[in-house]
């Protein structure tokens, strides 16, 4: 779990939270098979993690490098309408996306886990790497998880980011009752 | 392997244990593809503990969150005839399917991951939350496994209900004579 | 790596491998889909043991619970003519197996990972649980692998039973020239 | 992460790198279904490491034992053109790809699992084992891996070849600025 002290104040701000898809919601897995379908393996308590992020106000929006359909069949499920697929120059989508939503780079939390993220991690208030990251990413993150893609890593965060505030009270006392 | 001479007079009792899916009997992983098709990796050996449970006179019963097909095939397989799908609430599923099998609370174990899971376990009369659930569910029960979701978890526990009595021998005797 | 000097006596007469499938070939992942196709992860290096363990002379045979095509199919590829699926009981399928081939229970190796495993592991020649067996199937046999279902626990007994013997030397010297 | 100094020399001539597929751009698992179709399950960072040995005017090449439909659906997506596949004998496989590229045995590197990458990898400039390798190959080869099959050890093997010389900061500069 992440500390929950660490970046408080910064964790308070965040309004979009930008994830990376494979590596990130996934385990970086590419399944493919013999005639190009492709499978991908995405967390179920991630899912419940970004349906309370939502709930609590923030926006989830998802910025990845390849493209495939079953990324959006996941993204419809989760309510996630800030797609950007095919990005090759990721900082551009980011560009996009908050210009379109009318906010400032310290409302932006990313997670992410390869070389190509690490441009957007620096714009972004908060960053994340993946406890499976390659190093240099790990190295250019304010906090790492400590679960893999794929594995809860994206709950991790988003579990952290609301506990860093009333949040995380408003969207889950229903179940501690 | 769960401690058989902890809570060994509430694991006696239990006529009915209740299942989550994803995070339970799967390892969490949503695998989707690019046509909707949807995947899941149960078990072998948890479903052998399910006949198991059977043979021994317990009901097994089902509630997740999602819908999905491959739930009732699986489900079909194992002779669950108890399966409540698309459960928004789990504890509506819970008090139907108790009034209806006619049973009490303290006859009930539950197994569970997430934070939705909480307000059934603690109306069962043993709860159960897999290894890698999140960290306030198994704070919030009786029991914590020693393996994950889809890695065994629910063999375990069925293991330990039935060892807790002789329905163990009854059942697996004849595989050690 | 199993102990190379450990039964070595046992190992040299070794003239057929009986190997379950769910979690000994497999990790013991019941793979389906919303239309009831199966699916299953072999091991590559399990597959290319197996072939070793044929060019050396040994009988390879599948006993298995469950029933489905996919084993079929991975069967075929390896060239393993002797499946018994849908063995409800694993002994009848093991006694038809040794008349077939007439030899002794002392030619026969047997890995599983279950209680239903047990009672032919009693019964041939030398027997194996993978590392991730239950624990009173470890406790049934003689030898347990470092590895587990699926993860190459087959290819270290035959590698094993193979190096027991000059069997090894033969089938593998042109790797090492 | 494999050292930076170790074979430094060697490393900065490398201009073909060779790779196996199972076991090596996968963890090994070889999926199939009841209509044998078949599932790879590759990993997205060896597949961007690739893309950037590639920039870096490496030609990535694939030779494998097996053969299937799936792995020219991924060589496709990578720009891969080299792709031996059925390989029955690598080191034929291997000698064609030298001799068509008139490069030296000094210059490859070669990534291997198993017995039969054994001989290909004495005759590579430069040999690396996946750390989940049969204990025999670990100890063929030059290097061994931090990271298993389909885990990134071939991103691990791609980071550490460009690191040795100014390549890497070639290719990857702009994502640090």
């Amino acid at each position: 779990m992440l500390n929950p002290e660490l970046y408080k104040a910064r964790a308070e701000k965040i309004k979009l939270l930008i994830l990376d898809v494979d590596g990130v919601l996934t385990g970086g897995q590419i399944i493919l098979d013999n005639v190009a379908n492709e499978y991908k393996s995405f967390n179920v308590r991630d899912g419940h993690g970004i349906k309370l992020a939502q709930r609590a106000g923030i926006t989830v929006a998802i910025i990845t490098g390849r493209e495939s359909r079953v990324v959006e069949v996941r993204a419809a499920e989760l309510g996630i309408t800030e797609v950007y697929q095919h990005s090759l120059n990721k900082v551009d989508a980011y560009t996009d996306l908050v210009g379109k939503l009318g906010i400032t780079g310290e409302e932006v939390a990313y997670v992410g886990d390869d070389i190509v993220d690490i441009p957007v991690m620096r714009k972004a208030g908060l960053s994340f790497a993946v406890a499976d990251a390659e190093p240099y990413v790990r190295a250019a993150a304010d906090m790492v998880t400590e679960r893999g893609g794929g594995k809860g890593a994206v709950r991790e965060v988003i579990d952290y980011i609301l506990m860093a505030s009333s949040r995380w009270d408003m969207v889950t006392g229903k179940y501690f009752v």
